[in-house]
């Protein structure tokens, strides 16, 4: 085992864990499976010879544990687990770029850091197989809705306390887990970005501000069905022409507020037949932002738009929420040191906001100060067997990450 | 019988006609039923004590011929059929006025007029069966497809062919029924709107343009499937806002087109889900016109549009043609005696075209000089129990077209 970080080593970890379990079409580490076992067990074999602590807790996320000198733990998290026919990158990363930094920690400090540094891997992260993502790190967050995930049933009908029963984990005591946040004093995440931002800026990473905060809602115009041929145009009411009219307004409501996001998904049409004026017109709109007023400002413009689409067309409109979840925004001098460890490795740093969910949101939401780090994605793309990073991006993001473990271990001890 | 006109007789009639071949839920003499043969056996005996020939031609179509002097021919047409809880005008109100005609002209020339005098009562008009409008007019004037009238199924699996072997038609002979309209010199329908033109002007009735031509195509936006969170908005290949521009844009061109109109009736869109951008966006577009240039400028500008949208989202766009008709404009003098029977009645007139078809669309393709009649249709609608008609309106009406009649009679015997 050499000394100091080897991020090839991490580079070449990445690809045999590809060619042992994914296939001609993507990664198959869907949690619950064979195969996801199999990438746990090959995890455990990598560090035998670290004087690690290695335990699944009650919602069967693992942790290797380097014992320090006090008990306040810097955390590093990513996921084994996989999306079916899923990129090579997305969550492993993660782990194994923790795994590097624990030898690195472990070799410098011979075994004891002052700090206990602690790797985990999450389980289910993906939510593939049950239709809910972050399971492992919402049970152990105490954010994990237990009404909900116990009704969860897969595509052959099994149910999620009985797929956890099989890998030998008690479902109604999952939340058990949280007593591993208790010495938590900083949790760092390193993801493959999952969008194109990186890759338009021609940057390898960035700096991650926090989760993007979730409305979503459907929208139902009510108007009248009416004959196509013989219902002049003035007289119509078009429940497509609002619902049509609010695609283009939502683009200008997300530049408006900055860098939020707004997305009408889809779109049925009653009776939605070529001969009638449309009746009923249903859209969904997903909308994220980093800032909570921000966000809430984005929705209240896009009733209002829908309501003066409605009253100008002369037909209805109502509104059902279908999901919501808070931002997440992340630990502002976290931030600083992963922006500053980005800019000692590459001279150029970004900060983005994250679209998508990640772990880091939960232990975020459990009040532990957290960070992550974005590595540029080729095509912009992830949960695709063409998700692809560049070797040294790879490389880099590694350093880059260990500089951040580093910095954020000092920070653990000047603050305690 | 009283020797001149009589509208309040039909009135009385048609209230008749409901009661036997009418339910709670509207009219149910859908064509090839028992409660069809019902009506038009009702019909047979209304008439009995006029010297009129009566048979059904080839295709179905029942024929009342009062022969006249010259073979030279009126034609006056309706269809006692109905769509399933149809309104209790739509069709047979042209049948019942057209047989007071006929009682009308048989009693002021004492059985003998200059011209023969006929009324057509089409079969199937509304094609509620087999989901194929205008049969028996279509195969009287040539237009009908036979190969595709040849495979129509109804909602049992029956073919066309073979229900109309069981009320005693051949199909593969249908269109010898084109012979009827040998000596036909002038062909008049009178017609519930179907539409609110009549009611928003606040008039009885209206003389009939034409019948529209119709332009009926899918299409089809192709765009990129993306994530809601994590791809920036001014990354997007967004099908459905290319697709919803199309929306507000065919209302302008309706708008530039004098009286055109255009629907787009149904929008489906892939992956439809909450969480993505959509990748495919299928609307279809109906447009109508009058005017065979209008409508292909109508045609042209919509594709242009689609073009534009679709060059500035970054997406694909491909059209689909789904049924095209050319506009049916009726005979310009018989629109002028239109006009002027109106006006003796009511005062004032109004032209208006048609937007859905009408047998009488046929009997024009078939090169006979055709004119329509409207009658205001109370709430705009019709196919639909609630259709309904002002009884002072029904009288106007009768007597209006019984005056066109007239007219068109002495223009036939001034041209021969």
């Amino acid at each position: 085992m050499s000394n100091s970080l080897d991020s090839k080593r991490t580079v070449a970890e990445l690809k045999e864990l590809r060619a042992l379990t994914g296939d001609d079409n993507g990664a198959q580490r869907v949690a619950f499976t064979d195969t996801w076992l199999k990438a746990r067990g090959w995890v455990r074999q990598k560090v035998v010879d670290l004087p690690l602590e290695i335990h699944n807790d009650a919602a069967g996320n693992t942790w290797f544990t380097l014992r320090g000198e006090s008990d306040k733990a810097l955390l590093i998290g990513g996921h084994m687990d996989s999306v079916p026919n899923g990129g090579w990158l997305d969550g492993c990363l993660n782990v194994l770029a923790g795994i590097e930094i624990l030898r690195r920690i472990n070799a410098q400090y011979k075994g004891k850091p002052p700090i206990t540094v602690r790797v985990v891997d999450w389980a289910d992260e993906e939510g593939a197989r049950f239709g809910k993502s972050l399971f492992g790190s919402s049970a152990c967050s105490g954010n994990l809705d237990m009404n909900e995930a116990r009704g969860l049933v897969d595509k052959s009908g099994i149910k999620l306390p009985d797929a956890l029963k099989n890998v030998g984990i008690d479902f109604e005591r999952v939340k058990d887990s949280g007593v591993e946040l208790k010495n938590a004093a900083a949790y760092l995440e390193l993801h493959i970005e999952q969008g194109p931002v990186l890759l338009d800026l021609d940057l390898p990473l960035g700096a991650v501000l926090g989760t993007f905060g979730v409305e979503r809602h459907a929208i139902t115009f009510h108007g009248q069905a009416a004959h196509s041929g013989s219902t002049p145009m003035n007289r119509r009411k078009d429940a497509f022409l609002a619902a049509a009219r609010m695609s283009p307004e939502v683009y200008r409501i997300a530049a408006r507020s900055g860098n939020g996001v707004c997305t009408i998904g889809s779109c049925t049409t009653k009776p939605g037949i070529v001969t009638s004026v449309v009746e009923e017109c249903r859209i969904t709109l997903d909308q994220r932002h980093l800032d909570a007023a921000a966000l809430a400002k984005m929705l209240q413009e896009a009733k209002a738009a829908s309501e003066k689409f409605a009253q100008e067309g002369n037909v209805k409109v109502s509104w059902e929420r279908l999901w919501q979840i808070a931002p997440r925004p992340f630990n502002d001098e976290l931030i600083a040191f992963c922006d500053e460890a980005i800019r000692e490795i590459c001279g150029k740093s970004h900060q983005l906001p994250s679209g998508p969910l990640h772990d880091a949101a939960e232990v975020a939401f459990a009040g532990v100060p957290t960070v992550m780090m974005f590595v540029q994605s080729l095509h912009g793309i992830s949960h695709n067997k063409i998700e692809d990073t560049k070797e040294e991006h790879l490389e880099m993001c590694v350093t880059a990450f260990d500089k951040l473990a580093d910095k954020a271990m000092a920070w653990i001890q000047d603050k305690s």
